[in-house]
């Protein structure tokens, strides 16, 4: 029977050997953790290896992803489909361990890490799914939703702005199944965060007094090393069910290293051949390299508990289907499939052809609010939210209902001035299962969370993210709160699906999109200042999905005009003025451009068609990325510099945003 | 003899009856802070309005800067060239009281702020400067730099995450000289942040045990209405020397609107005539709008007082001229003219020449060290750091020395795990004077920070920002790591300068750029795999500066290659494989696209001839913006997906990035 040591010795030597064959990883911090994961793995985690998808599985975020090598031994030993050949090629092209765990690579991989204190939040994220599901579908007798989240954490990410914003998120929601480990090993990229010799520290907070300020369960001072002591401290996170839990684990990095534990040396590199033959020496590991000895993969083995646990909740929920039929089904839509509902393309057609024939002239952020009401009803997977902006994004439908630290059952969050928390926590939740999740901030604010809709994009994470006040449209707030180059940064986001919506029948389509997507995010940018209706017939409002599509001028075209959003009302006063001088031009409204662009080239070619070179492109931000379509013949309205502050119509006149210049434009390129 | 309370009313009065007139802005920030205000600027801020420039005025920084009306209230009142005119154009085009404060708009504005939490972070820019300075400069009996900065915050700055990466690092720094006033009013634009009826709040966090754990000087529950209260809590502020102090202060919001005030309808909307109407009233103030009483005027006064300062603070310069004449010029040089020292172009060309001498094949973050420690001799003024990656972005250079609570006359920062906070803390920094502040992280991480970098462009503050690590060429830390659109994103930024050199000497020469730089931000970005050396003429070194420039292939091309960074020596090889083939092929290395598009057309033309349409882009990254220069007959050959985690060499051949490749490319469009 090999000892909690053995174990956890199984991590460091493969996390040391894999490093070291790569020849490129992070052994410190598996060798730092491998006592702490062990007990977490073997004594709680509740999850079943060869059902990686069980819905009630607990969570595992290793936030400190670069410690990657930890997950990939962790799955490996406890009986996921990760074998030993895989953690032979870690960092190789094409393998199931890549350098950092990413969502989609790797069986038992919840979300990618790597970016500092995203994981974290993420885990926030699980814990408000795992809530709001438990809340929406949990009935007296039948907890079928009853998980923990548990996530490891270093000091990178507790220096991170966004664990703050997370974490005293957390706090104010009162998260009681979230349980997060602390890596308290004073060592980071440039040394001992609390100083050493000359160099002053850089991070010498007193972490467990932060937390407390959040409002969480702090367990202080653990000896990451002594396994009886964290087991005693999970089992007190456990008990305390109205507040999240932190445990801080203080362990020396690159435990067992004898020349190089405790020091920045063993966090990034590999330890070198000598080293890792003093480390087998040190640890009592004589194993070679890869080798585990039957043994130790008998007492890391999960499969047979995690079955046994899983059948126990399949008998759990048949019980809840015989009792609750309905929301059973539901569940396995919502949770298990992750379908829309049945009749959800019908309807949502439905009320786009209500839309239309009202023929508003409305803000595109009203448009989309009366999506959501019109939506809304008959989604209740959706799980709202603004970053303390809800009554300017208008993220608030008829049916929200806040979920709070007393009532669990709602679809809205109020996330606070937190754009970045939001945005990774809206990833969580969408990872999680069971819900859509959306969330509002000015698009400016986009910036403050760019790296979480990377993040989303890289994962193929549906998380739909909303912006309102797109362009200098929103006036008198000025130049740091008007977009300029947002709009065209975020459409160079791999993956990621922008659109800008001209009018409400466009804001309703763009919405419809963003909820079928499966396959990655969307962001919706909605305008501030209102935008009349452009009248369309049905084959132009089918054609709306397809991300760019004629909006007038079908045959053979002098020039197009190209434009998006608010810019698509002057192109089509300007074709009207043109008209008038007996030109025929075409307009072109592209609310997506990456969806355009997805398109066959032929559809591509029926809107732009190649021979027509005199082309202007209007839209109110940067130009650089519109010479694509403008091509070398044509010419770009826009705007390359800041804005300033002033009503909205002087701006658009003072930057030439007018019927006039866009014409004096088409003309040029005639 | 107005009270204090009538002083503080004129600023409620100036604040509401603007925003009335606008019918936009945020009367309740100023309204509940005016108390507050008065008390910081009568009795305690040292400052000239006459002379705003004064380089040994205390810092005044509204980090909630929504609250704009209260700032141009005090410079208004207290004598800076602000008049009553132009309150009355509050947030109308062309006036000097936009929307949020801007810097370089409004005299006295240090900072421009807005985007919530980057106030505060410049305010610990500030702190930080005025220490380093302080230590560099100072000498026994001559304090010459000698201020305080104080920051105005709300709720909002509180919950972003930029916050606590401030907020802890300038704990860890014991910055005694930064004075925080947090607006504890209960409200953000969602409404109680401690909840409310059926809505839970959002935040709850224990905000003065929270900056307890950061090591600061904490005053809670101070009465932000009791002028004693505030002088007697910023009196206990200043008494502590070795810690940054936080005044906890409980104010509410929109003070003396009757039906208004304590609620979020007041934070960011009008009052409406007739609740200014009744605010006047319960105020007591029965002035016309915009009417200041002289006795109001007289009380606020503070240019004879700022003048007699500036006078004394002369006097004590003239003393430390006489004592330390060498060190007097140097503060002139640097802190009072901003001038680069008299011999610097003539050394760092020589320093050019010595690396083009060398030839040396190296990465170009190593070139970048080797410019830092050539150039880092001849400028005292440099003020380098990272975001915890020292070793990684080769920050360090020979004459480093840590800025910490101990000893202040260094030239490092060692800001942690924390870019955003760094990179505001940098404009900070900049804005402050005396020093050039760079500071690093991975190219990736500029995501989280970009709108700081965004800020110091809207600013025209002169920041480095040094990026590492720029491509796939990273390697085995995979597609979480890898840049991909982050180059093409920076570079939309309007008014930021972005370079991506191609070799040591390109290296050099865009430091050499950056350094000299004014009037706007720059990005440095820097490979972590070796780069050849290219050859080049004393001619094209000189070019390189201009941003674009030929590399090789003069006369009558028969097509143009044009590439950046790592790519341009594929650029070159294939340009010499199609040599072969007996094409003439022009090779343009393109470092900045920035500054090429600055140049005159006919450098432009000259570089790029217009008739010279067969063009091949080359860049590891995305596409879309590079078409203005492939044109619509060339081709780009880039990467508009997420990379892999691999070694760099198996991934450029993965990704097309070979010779091969390129020379199909050109041969494509000949």
């Amino acid at each position: 029977m090999p000892s909690r040591r053995d174990l956890a010795n199984a991590i460091r030597a493969l996390s040391m050997d894999a490093v070291q064959k790569a020849n490129s990883g992070h052994p410190g911090a598996p060798m730092g953790m491998a006592d702490i994961a062990e007990v977490l793995w073997n004594d709680f985690l509740s999850h079943n290896p060869t059902n990686p998808k069980w819905p009630n599985r607990d969570r595992f975020v290793l936030s400190n992803g670069h410690g990657s090598m930890l997950i990939y031994s962790l799955l490996h030993l406890s009986g996921y489909n990760l074998p030993i050949d895989q953690l032979k090629q870690f960092r190789q092209l094409h393998s199931k361990t890549p350098g950092h765990p990413e969502y989609g690579y790797t069986d038992g991989v919840e979300t990618t890490t790597g970016p500092l204190g995203q994981g974290i939040t993420n885990a926030v994220g699980f814990a408000i799914a795992e809530r709001a599901l438990a809340g929406q579908f949990n009935r007296p007798g039948h907890d079928i939703v009853d998980h923990h989240t548990y996530v490891f954490l270093g000091d990178g990410c507790l220096m991170e702005g966004i664990s703050h914003e997370a974490c005293s998120l957390a706090g104010s929601m009162g998260l009681g199944k979230l349980i997060a480990i602390y890596d308290d090993n004073n060592i980071s990229i440039d040394g001992e965060v609390r100083g050493h010799g000359d160099v002053h520290g850089w991070f010498l907070d007193d972490t467990p007094k932060r937390f407390e300020a959040y409002g969480w369960h702090v367990i202080p001072k653990v000896d990451g090393h002594d396994p009886e002591a964290v087991k005693k401290a999970i089992e007190a996170a456990k008990a305390v069910t109205d507040k999240p839990s932190i445990l801080c684990c203080q362990t020396i990095i690159g435990f067992g290293s004898p020349n190089k534990q405790g020091k920045e040396e063993c966090h990034g590199a590999a330890l070198g051949e000598a080293e890792v033959a003093a480390t087998r020496e040190k640890l009592g590991w004589p194993h070679a390299p890869f080798e585990i000895p039957a043994d130790i993969y008998a007492g890391w083995d999960a499969k047979a508990k995690g079955a046994e646990r899983e059948a126990a909740w399949n008998a759990q929920f048949a019980a809840y289907q015989a009792a609750h039929p309905a929301l059973a089904a539901e569940f396995e839509r919502r949770v298990v499939k992750g379908q829309l509902p049945g009749d959800w393309s019908e309807k949502a057609n439905a009320f786009i052809a209500d839309v239309n024939a009202k023929a508003e002239t409305i803000a595109s952020r009203k448009a989309s609010q009366n999506t959501l009401n019109g939506f809304g009803p008959l989604l209740p997977e959706l799980l709202g939210g603004s970053a303390d902006l809800a009554g300017s994004n208008l993220t608030l439908w008829k049916g929200c209902k806040d979920i709070n630290a007393s009532g669990y059952d709602g679809n809205y969050a109020y996330y606070g001035v937190r754009e970045f928390g939001m945005s990774a926590i809206m990833n969580g939740i969408a990872l999680h299962g069971g819900f859509k999740p959306y969330g509002a901030t000015f698009l400016m604010f986009s910036e403050y969370a760019r790296n979480a809709l990377r993040m989303a994009a890289l994962m193929k994470a549906p998380t739909i993210f909303v912006y309102t006040h797109d362009s200098i449209g929103l006036g008198e707030d000025g130049p740091t709160h008007q977009p300029i180059e947002q709009t065209a940064t975020l459409r160079m986001i791999p993956n990621m699906q922008v659109w800008r919506p001209c009018d409400a029948v466009e804001s309703a389509v763009s919405w419809k999109a963003a909820i079928e997507r499966t396959d990655g995010p969307s962001t919706l940018i909605f305008s501030r200042q209102n935008l009349p209706h452009m009248p369309r017939s049905q084959a132009q409002i089918d054609a709306i999905a397809k991300g760019g599509y004629i909006l007038s001028g079908e045959g053979n075209p002098d020039a197009i005009i190209i434009a998006t959003g608010s810019e698509v009302e002057l192109a089509a006063k300007a074709a009207d003025a043109l008209s008038a001088k007996g030109k025929n031009i075409r307009v072109v409204s592209m609310p997506s451009t990456n969806v355009f662009e997805a398109q066959d080239q032929a559809y591509k070619d029926s809107v732009l068609p190649p021979s027509v070179t005199a082309r202007v492109v209007v839209e109110a931000g940067v130009t650089d990325s519109w010479w694509k379509y403008a091509g070398s013949q044509g010419r770009v309205v826009g705007l390359d510099r800041f804005g300033e502050s002033a009503p909205a119509g002087q701006l658009f006149k003072e930057f030439g945003f007018t019927v006039d210049n866009v014409v004096a434009n088409v003309e040029a390129v005639l």
